[in-house]
């Protein structure tokens, strides 16, 4: 274990074996960090609310958050989760192992999160988003919840297996993101879709089936895009993804 | 008052009665903070910037600002100031009272803000706009100001009383959202509006009055919506908006 | 030199004279810090990664880097940096002179920036981008590199000499913004474009010669910017422009 001298860790908190606190990082009371977890500089983990019922924040084993991310009390995140620098997860995240979040993204709480799931830089997550296995969702995506702003109606979206949401798109209340479907960058979908479709324009509109798109390089097809990229998926997983 | 061992505070500061400063935080010379306020960790408060005119920072009493945000000296801030995580304020903006500062919202300083205004995360606040009361802006919405970009013409845009400006839109330089209206996701808008209208799309057209949208559960009108939602504002303004 | 007693400064970075560190900020190991520039509080300064090859963060004289900043090492700044609050900066960035980097921005690393180059609030720069000089990016405009995300294919974009990107748009993987472009607001483009030439819309469309648009104050061309907006431009230069 290695707590920099000038970190605020609090006695209530349960602090696993082999685990870094960095320089500045204050640790609150609710709080379970699991072994072998890095937390940088400059972060708040359990900040303390009453939407959390108490329930303290669960962080698993081999995770890496880096500096200035602000974790409140309330979620669960199994092994290996990494996050960039600013982060901000809220209360009631649920979410398996192996995800990854980008710098400055936001997770506003109250949402279901599957196994190897990457957010990249600055993805903002609304309440009540139920999000599968193996999504991608770009920089500068908005998951949304609300019908008719400002109200009490929270609708999330759902994100299904495999499902790809480039830059800057907002996922309109209510939307599904079948399995398998790509949603063009700077596009606005609603309602729902279908497995293994791109959708593309503000609104959205289905344009055609993933399988027409070829790899830049003319070495096959781009989609189901886990029959070529494989970078941080264990082994036996990318074995099944290719044998398929 | 209950000041973090180690937080930094100028003796110049006045500081209120029953306020708390979170760790680390800094507050400098040419600030006032009001009684009954919390400022969380890793703030900076108060930085000195010449075009501030020597003006100080006022933060209303029972504010709440949360941590790793920036202000700047020369804003004033009236009662019930809210804040997330990583707001940044700069100098000149002067807000009326209850103003909600969504994480990591962005205010570019010389713009005015009424009363019960609320940001969402990631909301940029371009120089110049003038911003009505009970306004509503969600994620990822920029308010811009120069029409030929770069250059020194600031052209500020309006927002009046009730408007909606709904998620990832851009407010054109010089736009004006009349009172009620309601501008969708992921739109542009430009020019004036009519009051109560819905506009939306890129560049956004007229779609129809507001009246038109019902609540999801079937209850009735969703706007004006201050007829039905009314969390977080005071009773007797809940009366006034339930009785007009 | 002034370094603040709450500053982590390593025995091995190399600090020029004249600097002032603020406080609670870090400068790790493998950092040249030039003369007479500015680190304020709360910066991570040389994050070590395995990606930088072991060559350090080299930031040139008259530099400002603003509160909440972290900078990888492996990237080269020359002089007169400046950059706002909560910058994030990763390996193998190569830039110029002059940069200006606007608060919340996130520069990806792996790019090239020439001299003078403004990037305004909330700006997304991806690896492999190739950005000229006199440059202006405007807040939420993203740089994108993946052609079929997600994919190892890094297909970045080029940005040409005095080319401007307004608020909010997204520049395609491989897409070229020609010398003197405007790229409208809220804008997606993709593929070649022609020098001095605006386009706008998602998908982009070619709307006319930059040469169009007047001043709105009626005094004469918008474009070039550089015959009449010089702030803070070396007035050589500004002679320069003029003349041409």
């Amino acid at each position: 274990m290695s707590i920099h001298a000038t970190a605020i860790v609090s006695d209530k908190a349960i602090i696993g074996n082999n685990v870094e606190i960095g320089a500045y990082t204050i640790i609150y009371d609710n709080v379970e960090i699991s072994d072998n977890t890095v937390i940088e500089a400059f972060c708040e983990i359990g900040v303390s609310n009453h939407l959390s019922n108490g329930n303290k924040l669960y962080i698993g084993p081999k995770s890496h958050i880096r500096s200035h991310s602000v974790f409140y009390e309330g979620s669960v995140f199994l092994e290996s989760l990494v996050t960039g620098h600013r982060v901000t997860v809220r209360e009631k995240v649920k979410a398996g192992k192996n995800l990854q979040i980008g710098t400055l993204s936001d997770l506003q709480g109250h949402c279901e999160i599957g196994d190897f799931v990457r957010f990249h830089s600055n993805v903002h997550i609304g309440q009540k988003s139920k999000i599968g296995n193996y999504v991608w969702i770009f920089p500068y995506v908005v998951l949304t919840n609300d019908p008719h702003p400002p109200s009490d109606t929270l609708l999330g979206v759902t994100v299904e297996d495999y499902a790809v949401i480039a830059t800057m798109s907002v996922v309109l209340p209510g939307a599904y993101v079948r399995k398998g479907c790509l949603i063009g960058a700077h596009s606005s979908i609603k309602g729902d879709t279908e497995e293994d479709m791109i959708y593309a324009g503000s609104p959205a509109k289905k344009i055609c089936s993933t399988s027409k798109i070829k790899l830049h390089d003319g070495s096959g097809d781009a989609y189901p895009w886990r029959k070529h990229f494989h970078r941080g998926y264990p082994e036996d997983l990318v074995r099944t993804w290719i044998s398929e």
